[in-house]
């Protein structure tokens, strides 16, 4: 993909994008389940953020990790429930999910359908942190949260 | 609305988001026809763009018009057709659109839905620029941009 966009118009069919590769949602494994991820825009020098379509298969979550970059979400397909910070959100498609720094987070799919959604976040981004033991234990300090969080 | 986004999830029911308010597109009139806008986001220090949602109803359209600043659109309902400099393209839901500095543009709906789609573009941008009359006689010379455009 070229470093920023160009005049495009990239045709949809069925939640893919011409031949916008379906990438793997991270390269190491283990923190998430039945989720992939394609690029849909890099941006552009006064629009500098990527879109991406992230979509969660049925029974699959994304990694619980927080980060100091900001997320832009519209959910486009399917039920979800989101964790942010300390509340659940359910979720359906076109609700718009602003998740600020530092937050915990987690996608999980509800329902029989895939469940996905575009993320827009800067083209220059920190690494995500994932929960040490002490911030696991003090999460699981609701039950509520506990009975929900996937890692 | 905040200068930037905080953590939230706007729920959306029928193309309508909580409170977000329904906008007048422009506030001058007459180069525009049956449509209107709502903010979905802020943006963030690290994500300085707005995600704006744009409907048009039937036979309606969008200002013909170009600027430096570029545009990151995904349709979200309906179908329509898009003129991008010099190419009009048949659109529908989640076909994403890059439009780029100085391209004219404009924006059509097809059929009997509306047409409703979210377009990025940075906090800070230039004012759009209409053609002169040299730069509509220019257009006009392509039969099929001179019977497609409204302005």
């Amino acid at each position: 993909m070229a470093k920023y966009m160009e005049n495009s118009v990239l045709k949809s069919k069925d939640f893919n994008w011409g031949n916008v590769p379906l990438l793997k949602y991270k390269e190491e494994d283990g923190t998430f389940r039945s989720i992939h991820r394609q690029v849909l825009s890099c941006g552009a020098p006064d629009l500098p953020c990527e879109m991406r379509y992230f979509e969660i298969a049925p029974n699959g979550h994304s990694t619980l990790e927080s980060h100091e970059h900001t997320h832009l979400v519209m959910i486009i397909r399917g039920r979800g429930n989101v964790l942010i910070g300390k509340k659940i959100h359910e979720v359906k498609a076109f609700d718009v999910l602003s998740i600020t720094s530092h937050e915990w987070h987690q996608f999980q799919t509800s329902g029989d359908e895939p469940f996905g959604f575009i993320c827009i976040v800067n083209n220059e981004r920190d690494r995500p942190h994932r929960p040490t033991p002490e911030e696991l234990e003090e999460l699981r300090k609701d039950p509520v949260i506990s009975s929900f969080i996937r890692c």
